[in-house]
């Protein structure tokens, strides 16, 4: 089935919001077998949107569209679908009643433009849209189909999941389902070595791909239905887990972060950060996470010149090695671990900026994990940014804690 | 001037990555007068490659693309825009020099596939791309040009901005340039009316747009140089400022925490924080300016029930008011004014997550600043997730932290 997808919007083409909506369908599609062959933005200029749509319906199966839903004269996607099917627009009773309900809801009396949302043509119907006051129409002529949703990402989305999916999911011939094997600590040509006796499987079929938190395998199954896709997926999911095993830290679309907190909470443990040149990123990181406050204790964010040492970090260590240094991000954890009254305590001390400090270079970031026994330690040197550099001190906090967490539990 | 781009890469069409290429060339086109009319994503496949970069050069005067350019078969970029001006390649002796330099440079033996990227055909010349192998092409034919980039948005916007743009700009018979004011405490309709007077100006021309951070006033004129654009803008500016006066904490690009920081700065003050549902993201979003160790002194994080009280909010405080609550971040911006030594300190306390606490909706966020002399407050109540409230409250507190040193430049 080949799919085309179209966003519509003026604030696209001037550069003044990302088409995310594509790349949204684009990641939905393939669940449902169906391969995306095109995709295209377009400002409301009625001209380029018949051209456009026409050829869509002359050279694609299933057609989406996002934006031009509004109840404005420059909102012109209904009209041009009209158009390209070659059929009148009429109010629709039934969706004018619905119309009239929100509004009043609202406490706000309908301006007769907005019946134009209350618009069908006689090869749609209407798709719900709680979200905002623009239904959808999902569209059937001629072995094609056409839908069209509204632009704001929260009610397209809403709509995709609720309206469109589901739909998508009963037509299919095949479905498509993937697991997500995600790995740290293991470079992307070791993977694929070491899952070289299943990688040239066909269905499920293996891919590798280096991500920003490790290397990810994804196992992917086609089949008539999900439960045979997944009866397809789970015995190399096992040989996948029984060859990688405790390398994987976590599945599709869990986080790092998620996965260290399950492991903090399985283990009773509690955790405390001191951290100075991220800022309060680590500890920002931490608390994306529901729950977190069960196993999170705090963090005590040091940022200015001095402030460490105010803090308790040893002035001796500071003028022997450096306030940027092993030595003083093992004292921040010590603080951290026993202010904070935590099991686990990790000190962070660094360079986010692009200039150097104590001779070590912009992105410099020495990371530190206490337990009260003994200390671990990580390091790393890498700019690209404030941000990033932030990022990654984040990303290697979580990994020195997770491999922590992890050998804990095999000595349990 | 007729413009298009087209992303190219499997990698967009399967939802894997979006494609922020094609935005940003899209926000990058006004400034020269160029107008976007077509924007397309395909994936690396001849048949459509051939079909839409032949519909572009037929309709479009300037067409921009971007990946493709690797060095694999997959890589067809450079072939299909040979194909749709039906001229040779040929392998290009300085472009191949040039790339042996690199392979050398990085301690590899250059794979002979590479040499795919040192071709190039009589219509182009090379465009420079020092972060990466693939240089980019600059085509140029029967009035019309072809410019194609590689992929990596680090390759693309560094290419834009050093080889594209100042081509551009050559070559353009019009500059577009603006201003943004930003503002906050006002909103769109206030705004608008404060504005009235010089809205109705053509060029300049004034939009009025409501952003995350405020209301933005936006002054674009058109000229033949960038020097005679700004002239114009000049005087309008002037009178905008004179009407929005102080509700202006911004331009351009600046964020909120970059003008807060230059405010601290100016003033000589130093900033602490007390935080706890925000799990150190106000430290994060403080510390992104480069610079604030400076002016900021740090954050304390307390995230676990029971950590306020261990870090001294008082107990009485906590039993008669809860822990959400005005009086509980007073407590805490005293905290972090002691303990941190600041002159002015802020602190945060309220509910990140879904889940009522203490009988306050999700979102609650009770902001207190001190300054040891007097407490000024701030509440808000909005979930949209628990990232959303978390930089909502940065924002709030960056808001009252502006509105404090704005009064205290006035009383200086």
């Amino acid at each position: 089935m080949r799919a085309e997808i179209i966003s519509i919007g003026t604030e696209i083409m001037l550069g003044e919001i990302t088409d995310t909506n594509a790349a949204y369908i684009a990641s939905q599609l393939p669940t449902f077998g169906i391969d995306l062959l095109w995709v295209s933005q377009l400002g409301d200029n009625p001209d380029r949107l018949r051209e456009t749509f026409n050829r869509a319906w002359e050279r694609s199966d299933i057609i989406f569209t996002t934006g031009g839903l509004g109840p404005t004269q420059d909102d012109l996607t209904r009209e041009m679908v009209a158009g390209a099917l070659n059929e009148e627009m009429y109010l629709d009773k039934e969706q004018e009643q619905h119309l009239r309900e929100i509004m009043e809801s609202r406490g706000r009396t309908m301006p007769e433009n907005n019946l134009k949302q209350a618009m069908l043509i006689p090869s749609s119907r209407a798709i719900a849209n709680p979200r905002g006051t623009a239904p959808g129409w999902w569209v059937e002529r001629d072995q094609k189909t056409f839908i069209v949703m509204p632009g704001p990402p929260a009610e397209m989305t809403r709509m995709w999941e609720h309206e469109v999916a589901p739909e998508l999911e009963k037509r299919a011939t095949g479905i498509l389902v993937s697991r997500t094997l995600k790995t740290t600590g293991l470079g992307e040509g070791t993977v694929d070595e070491m899952l070289a006796p299943i990688l040239s499987m066909t269905n499920p079929s293996i891919g590798i791909y280096a991500r920003r938190d490790g290397i990810h395998a994804r196992i992917s199954a086609k089949a008539k239905t999900r439960e045979q896709a997944w009866e397809l997926i789970k015995p190399v999911e096992e040989q996948a887990r029984a060859i990688l095993g405790p390398t994987i830290w976590g599945t599709d679309d869990e986080t790092l972060e998620a996965a260290v907190g399950r492991l903090l909470l399985e283990q009773g443990l509690t955790l405390g950060i001191m951290e100075g040149a991220t800022g309060g990123a680590i500890g920002d990181v931490m608390t994306n996470v529901p729950g977190a406050s069960t196993y999170f204790k705090g963090s005590l964010v040091a940022y200015a010149q001095q402030q460490n040492i105010a803090m308790e970090v040893p002035p001796e260590v500071v003028s022997k090695y450096g306030m940027i240094s092993r030595e003083s991000a093992e004292a921040m954890a010590t603080i951290a671990r026993n202010h904070l009254e935590a099991d686990i305590a990790i000190g962070v001390t660094g360079i986010a900026g692009n200039e150097e400090i104590e001779n070590q270079a912009p992105g410099t970031m020495h990371i530190a994990l206490s337990n009260g026994q003994q200390f671990e330690y990580s390091y790393s040197q890498y700019y690209q940014g404030r941000a990033a550099a932030k990022g990654r001190a984040a990303l290697l906090a979580l990994t020195l804690l997770r491999k922590h967490l992890m050998n804990t539990d095999q000595h349990v």
